[in-house]
């Protein structure tokens, strides 16, 4: 089990984040990059409600995952994905076209899928209230539906991305499974998101994220709270 | 001069783009590396108008760039940038934290900036005159702002994002300038964005990607059809 309180690894996490968001959080894939690769990793909790100020100069949206490693600090879940496959001798080596591959295909999830996923959950989530969220959603919906298709024809009848099971696929499972209309996906990318997800390193990282939130969700820690305050009177 | 035609290095790009794309597509980003790390590199030109079917099977989205380098292909201009760096030799040893700083701060401007300027290119330039676009502005703006409010306070009074120039500015760089409102920009990144530009080696990428676009010209072809069928006549 890689979550071990003495490694060098520590992954920065948050303590609780509302039940829609839960299972979402970016530090999912350092951590399952780490039970992938077998690294050793401990675990930081910061609050999501109330960001630490010092918090910023380590990762600079205040947003998470940061992972340190020794001296190392690493920010953007892409990156520390790099740095772990790296550290893991997971990734191929330079100049070849596995590791091009690899690569390309992580950057792939980060740059040309994740920006419109985040938009249309953003369009269909937090801003869903917002005169503009109904009318851009046809458009954003067509233009996210565009990608999918180009994806899952660059996929074909392949396993994984880059051959091999990789970092990219740990960067676009997490990117395809935070669609919130799964209907948007093709048969084929539901096929690989469940592939992906149902590895039991990807299983235990998603445990070990939601496992914090019952004991900080705010509703319980008010009324440990008020049970405190109860006993001392 | 890194354009050569025998180069091991081809870079795909278009043969022409409307004007107001021009200087700005993304086959800068490698070209701007191969100035930079002294790697020649030859051109293959595409249509953006009409995109070869074989095309997609090479670059997913049918986008530039993307690279060839003997055996190896690379798309993603991310992708392209680390490849081209670990060639040149310009990527800091692995597991150090300069490579982490690199790597960090390349993928911050692709998926924590460029999402929100790509989105707000799209709000001011491409979907202008949807009926969403004008409600969906301010709220845009306000987090792209944000955004860059961050970026300065982390670029501090630092001259580039991760000590030494590095792929990481080829990156942020090029993001930013494409912002279509420069009143967004605040005054520390117009300096960190005009002390990009100002290097030579993004000078020579910049007049080597609009360079073909006169001769590529539609009118000028229409215009050069009419005179062939003119004097055949």
């Amino acid at each position: 089990m890689p979550i071990d309180p003495e490694a060098e690894i520590e992954i920065t996490a948050y303590e609780w984040v509302p039940s829609f968001a839960q299972g979402q959080v970016r530090d999912l894939r350092p951590r399952w990059a780490c039970e992938e690769y077998a690294l050793p990793y401990r675990v930081r909790l910061v609050s999501a409600v109330e960001r630490p100020a010092w918090y910023y100069e380590e990762q600079p949206w205040g947003q998470v995952p940061f992972v340190r490693d020794g001296d190392v600090g690493v920010f953007e879940s892409g990156a520390t994905l790099i740095h772990l496959a790296e550290k893991g001798g997971a990734l191929p080596p330079v100049g070849s076209q596995e590791r091009a591959k690899v690569l390309s295909w992580l950057l792939a999830a980060f740059n040309s899928v994740e920006p419109f996923v985040m938009e249309f959950v953003n369009c269909m989530v937090f801003s869903r209230k917002e005169d503009w969220a109904p009318l851009r959603r046809p458009s954003l919906a067509t233009a996210l539906e565009g990608r999918l298709k180009r994806l899952e024809t660059a996929l074909g009848d392949g396993e994984w991305l880059a051959g091999e099971f990789s970092i990219a696929d740990i960067a676009m499972v997490t990117v395809l499974r935070a669609i919130p209309d799964p209907a948007l996906l093709t048969a084929g990318l539901s096929a690989y998101v469940a592939r992906g997800t149902a590895r039991p390193a990807f299983q235990r990282a998603l445990e070990d994220q939601i496992a914090p939130f019952a004991e900080h969700d705010p509703r319980k820690q008010k009324a440990k709270a008020e049970n405190t305050a109860k006993e001392g009177a």
